[in-house]
């Protein structure tokens, strides 16, 4: 016989910093607080007990002291968890001191488990144990997880679902578990568990049971479990003729489904539902509206006081570009307005921070002011899609306080009764794929609980918690955090031009005329005279007028239009200046230059923290802070010589289009390499490369610069599923080698597989010859773009 | 196609620190020597081109410059590598800088890489590059590995061999090549790859080959490969009727053998032999003498040029222990002192540092002052048999430099004509399964290059390579490893008791009667009026006679015998009082508190040292100095329990017997638990554990002491091969779980299956009931000893 080890034990073992512990490592305080020995809980339920036991487990890490489990009212001092206090409101709790106690009342058991993590969460910043009394701005705060049921996400960063295998639950939860004590770290209540391009077999049989063990799992943290669901399942799964809202069939369907659901997972938080959307089924099949759709399901719910969570993400991707009054921001808006107060008690509209889908600068959606007499809840995207994928890294709390903070009809954060985080955390040790990335989830909690907290104490407490109390750690993560969003605009997409990437391919890497000249309507219209997309109410789309007066007018004029949105909301000329005095042209490639050089900047940095920083987190943060630079130099290279061709003019500071020291790669003297074009073209240096077939393919050049200690930038293709190998050789000495193996987004050879492999300290001399060694490995063919000495 | 990835980048990638690297990491250095570009080697072999890369790697590592691999006079300054300077013997190196140039010259190429790894130390080291010479003491400077081909190794403590898996040679020799590199690294120039008793189908022409791949690993290292051989070779592997040395087909059987090896090998540095000894046939079963023996191996050896180790390790295991006269300290000397001369010129007897077998505490053999026309080598072993199996730190250059500086006729250092080291390293990523036992290995191989270094200066230069150079490290690492000898003797065997342990069983753990009324002669003579063997001239066994008329007066009087030899050399009463003034009775038991403190003491300085030093190797070493601090009790309580009982005397300090807040587990209240006595009576607390067949038992008791923090100690025993598992409750609380899955040296439930798990911080109230629950697994019952509260 064995016992499961209690991951109260399991933690306390000599572990390594893999990130898995994320802000909850409990690592030794300096000055611990002194506490009563007794942690006493009155009342008796699943999350009363994981509130106790977190607790010993929290002290227990960050004092060395194992506080006595308690039931019954104490003898002694002790810290006393108790529910319900009628005077508090929910997941509210209250803390006060009295005597040698610490009492922790919640309006319900939640609350006292928010109000012990809460506790440790100062004891961890080292903030002195005071009274206090805490409430959530809105009661639904739910991520979701845009899981499939085969195990993979779409979306997801940081490994394969955590839920899902093979189409069915994991035999192992632990990593579920474990997840559910995050998001009751940050008081994250709901979770939804499959993608909302919804599998319909998740409503048959079959997976009542796995929905339930799921749930089970995420019980004891107060994390209710969701599920989304396919409008058309009445028909493609339940055997009906129809999935017409209105037949009564459907509704009967609906409910039968909902109660057998119910009946297994009796506090199911509810449905998550998107219809009539990037080719989803929807009530448009039948003539009826949005309401129609959401109310059908709504009130199969109603009994069991679930939710409907509808998706306000509903657009036409199939417009013609050709119309200038065509404008995919206008959608949600067209599409919801006319709804307003259609919808049941129990539909909560979820809306996009933004009109577009999750671009790196968007102004808020007018849908926030537009519904006065419907639920809406904030949809944060908190997995990095358009934001470098967990392969940069970008903290995304700015972004969301500044559309959080946008005054539409009073601040968005005023006007929602929800938030939404799409997650997408993966089985990676470290959830995210990137340590620094964890941060979104974290920001992401802590906002949904308190919207009114800043960007920059998030970040603090993060980096503490997360990285320890150094004070250079902290600075240096603060400030890589805090200026990460801005960076990475700079170098994607910047003046509001949206994220200038594949967006019909891997949402990833740069490819500007990727938006253009298909029915998905990310256009930014850029042409040889000017850039932008004219969504004023005089000329343009119109999208301006959804706004409120104050706000549109604004928008509406160039005199007031800030910079950062202008080619959102603007066609103008390349040369148009810009409230900072520089060209439209002119910003596009300092911001591109700005941004690469920050990135090599954040590299440099984190570089000097090697021995405050633990081993592992250190080296896995710094290899993507290496990777990250060199995307940046691909995206600047890119976006600049693209535009340079397609306005005519040239930079003023003279860099575009001239790199010093760089040696493209089909100018080498090749052998077995054979060169061949890059589509776009601006996704590779000269828009070409060279690929090798099978072998050993060799290109070389003479070094013709100074004597002297130089760096190699080895810029290649690194090819998903396959490992090409390379060497680098000078003259008969091999310099470096490596293999192509990392986890890269690449579709094709294009900027996505662009890597760079840095080697340092090399001496070379005049008439050097340098030969590069490739040999490819199945789809990868050992593909190089350039070479840069420095 | 593929390349093997090269060491050389192998160990760029960044790699956590697992003692892979033993002292050879090359981590930066803060202020980088300035270096030529270049690094040119003037000659051609493998052991050349190994020691220009070796250079470029090292500076690579330290510097971050790749220098630029030559062949050619050099144009420019550089680093010039060169063989051979006939104004230098063998080994030897000079270093010399001119202009821009360092040169350096070796006697052969061997010095030449022996010269790159002295100026790789150096800047390791953070010393100027000076002009300097440098040449061995000695031509031999082997290392033995006592490893079985069936991967097994006898006395071997970091995982099984590098060389042999299953009767065969491994097909992966990348360890081999690595430990090649360490062994250049320190001079070592002999490696025999197989164990001195030895298997004699390492002889059958399958293994010629596979004795030929391990030499070409090690070849570009300058390491030669040797073998172990047994004498009854020609008859038990070759067929024939007869082994007498002095038998012709004996004679012509090895001639054969030898001749195809060196075919195979032409640079096999020789073979080792061990005969008549511990149960290995020899000449005595034809009446032939040990010079009859290795002439006949040495006269096949001499064409080739190879050297024939004729171990001096010979003795009778079946000697009399009622015969007060008889003595296995006399055996070398008695054995080998007739045959002085007899030798041929290829012959070195291999003579053990001490007269025993690596006991704790040995005077010099004084065979080392007897032969005069016999070359000799000093064996030491580095691998860790009787001080701790690496599971304790014990830095051994404190011992071996108290040998080497022990005047027998002349310092024995001036006396041999050669070093071994019994070496045994391992497949575990850090060689010898101890970080801090890798510099036992440093230590050797110094030594065997220059035995006047001082043991204070190789632990500095070991430690700052190994570990960097923080101060705080330094010198708590510093400190412990050379105290440890001391602080290990005085938990395990004071004033040349030997070491108090299972001789006949596992070399490990205490066992005070496993020495006596038995042949093989590691004895201590503890009766209950005194303790000690008398080896005197006088009323002895006369061992003191072999020693030089100057050393045996020192060790013949009572007045002037060291205290810390005391008990080797005379039997004295327990109240015999020592020149500290302490009685014999009251010294052991004050070491034996000594030491364990000791051993705390380490283990708490270490935990100083948590962010100082890298993670893996952090908790590596924690983890072993944590358990060997409660093996250091089990010693102390076992010893001191044994010597009260067996004098009558009792501690004068009133610690011996009295163990305030120890509950044994035989006395709690015991469901399933049963108790056993274990034998010998002091392996355990009170004489007796109590263990577990099946299913959950458990062991419980009130706790009557004072409220408060407390630990608890839980002693308990790991039995190796199953993983028993083990919680404790106090109350219905689950303080702690653990499973016992260490890798002990146990062979019983004795003391060398017992650990402590320490469980700090416990809140603890009068009338608690204390409950340990045990799982028991296979071959482990889940025994527990006792449980100390403080």
């Amino acid at each position: 016989m064995r016992w499961k080890l209690l991951p109260l034990f399991a933690a306390l073992a000599l572990q390594a910093e893999t990130g898995a512990d994320a802000w909850l490592r409990y690592a030794p305080v300096a000055a611990p607080p002194d506490l009563p020995a007794v942690v006493t809980v009155l009342g008796d339920s699943a999350v009363l007990r994981a509130a106790q036991q977190e607790l010993i487990r929290g002290f227990r890490g960050m004092t060395g002291r194992i506080l006595r489990a308690e039931s019954v009212a104490p003898r002694e001092g002790a810290i006393i968890l108790e529910c319900c206090d009628a005077s508090l409101s929910g997941d509210a709790w209250r803390l006060v001191t009295e005597g040698g106690n610490i009492r922790i009342r919640g309006g319900n058991d939640r609350g006292v488990l928010y109000g012990v993590f809460a506790l440790l969460r100062q004891t961890a910043l080292a903030q002195p144990i005071a009274e206090r009394m805490e409430a959530p701005r809105v009661a639904t705060r739910w991520v979701n997880e845009w899981n499939n049921l085969d195990g993979t996400i779409e979306r997801g960063y940081g490994g394969p679902s955590i839920f899902w295998d093979k189409e069915h639950v994991r035999e192992d939860l632990s990593r579920v578990r474990a997840y559910g004590r995050l998001l009751a770290s940050l008081g994250i209540n709901g979770c939804s568990i499959n993608n909302v391009n919804a599998n319909p077999r998740i409503l048959s049989a079959e997976f009542v049971p796995q929905i339930a063990r799921i749930a089970d799992a995420m019980r004891p943290w107060g994390v209710r479990v969701a599920i989304a669901v396919d409008f058309g399942s009445p028909k493609s799964a339940g055997g009906l003729d129809t999935f017409d809202p209105l037949d009564p069939t459907v509704v009967a369907w609906w409910k039968a489904r909902f109660d057998d659901l119910y009946r297994a997972v009796p506090d199911l938080g509810g449905v998550v539902l998107k219809a009539d959307s990037e080719g989803r089924v929807g009530p448009s099949t039948y003539g009826r509206t949005h309401a129609d759709a959401a109310n059908v399901a709504a009130r199969a719910l109603a009994p069991h006081r679930g939710l409907l969570f509808y998706r306000g993400f509903v657009y036409d991707h199939h417009m013609d570009w050709n119309n200038p009054k065509n404008d995919r921001a206008r959608a949600a808006y067209d599409n919801f307005v006319p709804l307003d107060g259609k919808f049941d008690d129990n539909v909560i509209v979820q809306v996009k921070n933004g009109p577009i889908d999750f671009q790196v600068r968007e102004p808020a959606s007018p849908l926030f002011g537009a519904l006065e007499k419907t639920k809406q809840a904030i949809e944060l995207q908190i997995t990095q899609e358009y934001f470098g994928q967990a392969r940069h890294t970008v903290f995304l709390a700015p972004y969301w306080k500044d559309t959080l903070d946008f005054n539409v009809r009073g601040p968005v954060k005023s006007r929602v009764a929800g938030f939404v985080g799409v997650s997408n955390v993966g089985l990676d040790d470290n959830w995210t794929g990137n340590h620094l990335s964890q941060a979104n989830l974290y920001a992401f909690g802590r906002l949904a609980w308190d919207p009114d907290l800043s960007a920059e104490r998030i970040s603090a407490e993060w980096t503490r918690l997360t990285f320890g109390s150094d004070p250079e750690v902290a600075q240096t993560v603060n400030e890589i955090q805090l200026s990460s969003w801005r960076t990475y605009e700079n170098y994607t997409g910047p003046l509001g031009l949206q994220t200038l990437t594949d967006i019909t391919g891997n949402h990833y890497s740069v490819n500007i005329e990727a938006s253009e000249r298909n029915g998905w309507g990310q256009w930014h219209r850029a042409d040889a005279q000017g850039i932008g997309m004219d969504r004023t109410v005089a000329r343009g789309t119109g999208y301006i007028g959804q706004y409120r007066p104050e706000v549109a007018r604004v928008f509406e004029s160039l005199a007031t239009c800030p910079d950062d949105l202008l080619l959102f909301l603007h066609h103008v000329p390349y040369t148009y200046r810009l409230h900072s005095g520089a060209t439209v042209i002119q910003q596009i490639y300092d911001s591109h230059y700005d941004g690469a050089a920050r990135v090599a900047e954040y590299a440099r940095r984190w570089k000097a923290l090697a021995t405050a920083v633990d081993e592992q987190r250190y080296r896995e943060v710094l290899a993507q802070l290496e990777y990250q630079a060199g995307q940046a130099i691909v995206w600047r290279d890119a976006v600049t010589r693209y535009f340079a061709k397609m306005s005519g003019i040239a930079d003023a500071k003279g860099r575009v289009g001239r790199y010093p020291g760089r040696i493209e790669a089909e100018a080498m003297q090749l052998a077995g390499y054979v060169t061949q074009d890059i589509t776009p073209w601006e996704a590779a240096s000269g828009g070409k490369a060279v690929t090798c077939a099978s072998g050993v393919c060799t290109a070389l050049w003479k070094f013709d610069g100074a004597a002297g200690w130089h760096t190699l930038n080895v810029q290649y293709f690194d090819m998903p599923g396959a490992v090409a190998r390379y060497r680098v050789l000078v003259g008969a000495q091999v310099i470096d080698e490596w293999s192509a193996s990392d986890r890269v987004p690449a579709r094709r050879l294009d900027a996505g597989a662009s890597a760079r492999r840095v080697i340092a300290g090399v001496a070379l001399r005049p008439g050097d010859e340098i030969r590069i060694e490739g040999v490819p490995e199945g789809a990868d063919p050992a593909g190089l773009d350039y070479v840069e000495i420095q």
